[in-house]
């Protein structure tokens, strides 16, 4: 095999077979995969949750994770905020001609080892191989299916006054960790991506509560942007306390040295959730019992007030409005 | 509005909502979209269909389609071609800054035209925008899911010997069509792309007939190289007749000029279907009367013989080996 990427690889052909049979299908392997037929059959009942997301995040490793490792866990956990079991996963790869072959075998790893560990399957693909320059490196689409286990469903929509919102631990680890990996500042490298599957933590939180009204992963934008979308769309002020916010030493201090704010740093690991006041406890309990919840914490309430408000209330007793992201705090985050 | 693509609608925060906002929810609207939660909610029972696809092609417009066109059918295509009916698909951009908007808003349109006409709903979608030079300018992912009608369910692996090979019309159309855009060489400007769906179409081959063996459709790689497939997955040999495939004027006289051969360029709007013996009028009538299989023609058989072997009956009497497509023919061709 070549050590580089030629653009056969991507013309349909002999090369692209090679491709497939040599690294998509010994990481990936599955039935419906193997099959390589133009569309996976998938057995299924039931209301389902469909998503996509294309991940471009440069460099395309970073402590804590890689483009691999986001492009499954990151669809895995847009499926499972809608309370949803993810099973099945497409991916879609554009490629850079003349990319090592051995950049792209870790990747297509780290995306073979984390389906497997979130127990989902990669069940369909396609590669695209793009002429020098025309993207950068690796590009990757991964769209997913979950069967809905929820009733109702949670949604942004769904946040009612008096509700509790809580995090499932600390804020702004993945826009830190991608900061350092680019900048190669040396007090930085203790910071440290935060890529998680979330769907066995999203499960729990509803076994436990039987009624989660909010779930959402705050990715791009980080806590703050996904605080103004749920009180839009649910009509609602939401009030969180900054002292309550989990945030790693690491985060705290890098941030205050670039000048950034962490509640507006993208998460991959994370969710916020929303329930009735009177189940906040057994949600909390349920995600510090899992190993991607320990650090769990109650950080704000859904208030009477104005609608699509979001307010902080300081460490020092005052309040301010914590705004939706406005600019581009870090491009290609993820 | 800006004329043209900042990076900030690439962050997740403002600048995305308003592009969100201004241009997909307007060309895609439909009840699961609108939610704008982290996945959409799709009621559906029974086998699905599930296929991805990435497309890259440049440029993005050319007579008979565009980027835009080729993302939504050639998504519902490769459903279809497992005997499903396509309904709902995912669509997901990558976006390089400073993108004119009108261009983007074309191919959005476009997509939201082609989506309605075949009947299928975009549910759910992702927006990447990357620093100018990182790609060029437009990359778009669809996933889909489709409801399987079909059972057994056509596949490359069910071609038996006696079965009969149709093709659905016209081969080469849609690569000679990019070549002519790309090149500006005015007497090919009679090409032109055969982007459409088949949805349609492959549904009424398998009610007129019960029983369909293989559906495939020859994109990258074109007819030969879709039937190097079939010969192999199925372990049979299949052998076709030269006078016997449709191919129009156009793409003959330009694939002689350029020294290509139609047989290997990609088309986006035609089917392979391979028929037991005693149905094969009955397919042959249904494609003709469908708007996209108005040429459809018998064009060869499957035979015993050595497995994985494509054999091409010449106009002159001979016979030659049709092999796969080595090498790449044209990147970026959809």
């Amino acid at each position: 095999m070549e050590e580089y990427l030629l653009l056969d690889a991507g013309s349909g052909g002999r090369a692209s077979q090679r491709l497939i049979g040599s690294m998509f299908l010994r990481h990936f392997s599955n039935e419906a995969l193997n099959r390589l037929d133009d569309a996976a059959l998938l057995n299924v009942s039931g209301p389902l949750a469909m998503s996509t997301d294309s991940y471009t995040v440069s460099p395309l490793f970073f402590a804590g994770g890689s483009i691999g490792t986001l492009a499954v866990h990151g669809t895995i956990n847009d499926i499972s905020m809608l309370g949803a079991e993810p099973r099945w996963l497409s991916c879609a790869f554009i490629l850079e001609e003349g990319l090592p072959l051995a950049e792209l075998e870790k990747v297509v790893a780290d995306m073979g080892e984390a389906a497997r560990k979130a127990g989902v399957k990669i069940v369909t693909g396609d590669t695209k191989v793009v002429p020098k320059g025309a993207c950068d490196k690796i590009f990757i689409n991964t769209s997913g299916i979950g069967e809905v286990y929820a009733s109702p469903v949670p949604s942004g929509h769904s946040a009612k006054t008096g509700d509790v919102v809580l995090a499932s631990g600390t804020m702004g680890d993945h826009g830190l960790a991608i900061m350092a990996a680019r900048s190669g500042v040396s007090f930085l490298s203790g910071a440290r991506s935060d890529s998680a599957p979330l769907n066995g933590l999203a499960r729990e939180i509803y076994e436990a509560t039987g009624c989660v009204h909010v779930l959402r992963d705050p990715t791009r934008g980080g806590l703050a942007t996904t605080l103004n979308e749920i009180a839009e769309q649910s009509g609602v002020e939401i009030e969180i306390e900054q002292a309550a916010i989990p945030i790693n030493e690491e985060v705290k201090s890098g941030c205050s040295f670039l000048g950034l704010d962490p509640l507006y740093l993208a998460n991959e690991g994370k969710l916020i959730c929303i329930v009735p006041e009177n189940l906040a406890q057994k949600a909390l309990f349920a995600m510090r019992a899992n190993e991607y919840g320990q650090e769990a914490a109650i950080i704000g309430q859904v208030r009477e007030g104005r609608p699509g408000r979001v307010a902080l209330r300081t460490e020092i007793g005052g309040k301010r409005l914590l705004g939706m992201l406005e600019g581009a705090q870090l491009p290609r985050i993820c």
